[in-house]
C-alpha cells in the first residue's frame, strides 16, 4: 500500500468514528450536536489522529485501542479550529472551501460548539474502555492531552499568535509559537499513539518527541510556503491570507528557499529520530516525507 | 462554626488554590494567564467547590484529596462564565461589579482565556497526586466532570438557554434546561466529593444525586426571584436583567408566591435525600438552607 493508500484509509476510519461517536443531530440540543458534527465533519487532514494511527500501530497497539485517542486528538483540533475561525479572532468566513462554523450557524452556536467539542476529547478519553494492553496508561494520555492543549501548549501558541500579528517577530520567538500552536498537539498525537502500545521507556520517548517535534515544525513550514505557492483552489482558503493578515511567516524570514532548506533540514531531522527506536518505522517515515512534499 | 463561617473558610481555601495553582501572570503568554486570573479570582459564590468539601467531608476525604477535584470544578464553571459573557452570548459587560473578561481585555483573549480555563480541569484532575483514598476513582472523577460539562450537561443548557430566550417555554422545558445549565455541575459537584472520599454505592449515588438535583433547581429558582427582588449593588449586576433580555424565569411561569412554593419544596427535598445518608451530612443540610435563604 502507498502513503496516499494509507492516509486514505485512515482518513476514512477517522470520519467512521466521528460520524459515530459524535452526538447525534437527531439528539437535544439539536443545533448544537449539528455545528458539532458541521465543525469536526468537515473532510479535514486528520494528520493529528493519523499520526495515533501510526505510531500506534508501529508499536503493537490494537486499532481498538488507537481509536479513543484518534478521537480525541482531532476532537480538541477540530474544537481549535472553529473557535480561531470567530470573528474575533482569525475572523475567516472559509474553511476547506466550505462557510466556517459561525458563518453556517452563528457565532454563539459556533462558541458552545468548539467548547463541546473540547469536553468531548476529554469524555472520550475518560470514559473507553481500553484493553489491558493501553488501560494503565489511560490517566497519562488524559494528562499528556490536558497538557498539549492548554495556556502553555496550543492554548497559549495561539495567544502568542494573535499578539504577534502585525509584529515584526524572530525565528526562536516563531519557533516557539508554532511548538505551542501545532506542535504541541502534534507531540501528544505520537505519544498517545504510543502509550495505547504499553509503557514508555524514556528514551523511546525521547525519540518520539523529537521525531514530532520535527514534523510539527515542518509541517508550518510548508503551510506557510503553499500559501504563498499554492491557489485558492487548491488551498480551500483564499491564496495569501498570512500576507494579507501580516502573520508573521516562514518565508518572511527566511525568504522561500531558505524556507526549502529548513524543510529538508527538519524532514532529516525527523529520520534520524525514528533511527533511535526498536520499530518498523516506516509509515512514519512515509508521513515525514508526505508532510514536507504535500501539495496542500 | 456557623455555616456562613464555614462558607468563608472554603471560599478562601478556593482562592488559595486558584492563585497558587493558576499559571502566574508573570510566566509567557502574560495576557492570556492574566486574563485567566482575571476570569477565574473573581471573588465568586464558589458553590461548586464548596460542595465537593462539604460532601467530601462528610464522606471522609482528606483535605488533601478534596482539593483538585474543587478547583477543577470551580475552573469548569468559570470558563463558562467567560465564555457566556461574550457579546455573541449573554453579551454581559459587568460580572459581580467588575468589567466581564472580554471588556477588561478583549474578545479573543476572553475567548482563549475561557478554553484554557476549560483544559486546565481536566489538567488539573488528571495530574493531580491523590492518596491511595481517591487514587482508584480519579479516572472516574474525569468521567463524571467531563459528562457533566459537555453537551448533554452545562454545554448543551446553555444552548438551550440561548435558543429559548424571547420564546415562552413551559416548566418541564425551564426544569430540563436548568437541570443540564447548572444541575449537571452541580451533581459532578457533589459526586466528585463523594468519591473522593472512596468507591460508591449505588444507594448512596442515588442519594446525593437527588440531593444535588434539588438544590441545583433551588439554586436557579432563587436566583431568578433575587432578579426581580434585589437591587443591583447587592448583585454585582443590573436587577431585572433577566426580564429585560426576555429569559425565561421561574416567576415568569409560577409566580413569586408560587416560586417560593418550589423553593420550600425542592429544601424539603434535598433534606429528605440527606437524610437516607448514613454520615453526618449537618453542612449539606445547611448548605441547602443557605442556598434557599440567600440574599445574593
Amino acid at each position: 500500500m502507498t502513503i496516499e493508500q494509507h492516509l486514505q484509509q485512515w482518513q476514512e476510519q477517522v470520519a467512521q468514528l466521528l460520524e459515530a461517536r459524535l452526538p447525534q443531530s437527531a439528539s437535544v440540543p439539536h443545533t448544537l450536536h449539528q455545528a458539532m458534527r458541521y465543525g469536526a465533519l468537515n473532510g479535514g487532514k486528520r494528520i493529528r489522529p493519523i499520526l495515533v494511527f501510526a505510531t500506534g500501530e508501529a508499536l503493537g497497539a490494537t486499532l481498538h485501542d488507537l481509536s479513543s485517542p484518534a478521537l480525541a486528538v482531532e476532537l480538541i483540533h477540530c474544537y481549535s479550529l472553529v473557535h480561531d475561525d470567530l470573528p474575533a479572532m482569525d475572523d475567516d468566513d472559509l474553511r476547506r472551501g466550505k462557510p466556517t462554523c459561525h458563518i453556517q450557524f452563528n457565532e454563539a452556536t459556533a462558541i458552545l460548539a468548539g467548547d463541546a467539542l473540547h469536553t468531548q476529547a476529554f469524555q472520550e478519553l475518560s470514559s473507553f474502555e481500553f484493553s489491558p494492553q493501553a488501560q494503565p496508561q489511560q490517566l497519562e494520555m488524559i494528562r499528556v492531552l490536558a497538557e498539549a492543549s492548554g495556556s502553555l501548549g496550543m492554548g497559549g501558541g495561539q495567544a502568542i499568535d494573535l499578539e504577534s500579528t502585525q509584529k515584526v517577530i524572530d525565528l526562536p520567538m516563531l519557533e516557539n509559537m508554532h511548538r505551542m500552536k501545532t506542535g504541541a498537539l502534534i507531540k501528544a498525537s505520537v505519544l498517545l499513539g504510543a502509550l495505547s502500545a504499553g509503557p514508555l521507556k524514556e528514551e523511546e520517548r525521547q525519540a518520539l518527541v523529537d521525531y514530532a517535534d520535527a514534523i510539527g515544525l515542518a509541517f508550518q513550514v510548508k503551510d506557510d510556503i503553499l500559501d504563498i505557492e499554492s491557489d485558492t483552489e487548491t488551498l480551500g482558503k483564499p491564496q495569501g491570507s498570512d500576507l494579507e493578515k501580516e502573520k508573521n511567516t516562514y518565508p518572511a524570514l527566511l525568504g522561500i528557499e531558505g524556507s526549502c532548506q529548513k524543510l529538508d533540514d527538519l524532514l532529516q531531522l525527523a529520520l534520524q529520530a525514528l533511527a533511535q527506536l526498536p520499530y518498523n518505522t516506516q509509515l512514519l517515515a512515509d508521513l515525514a516525507e508526505f508532510i514536507v512534499h504535500r501539495k496542500s
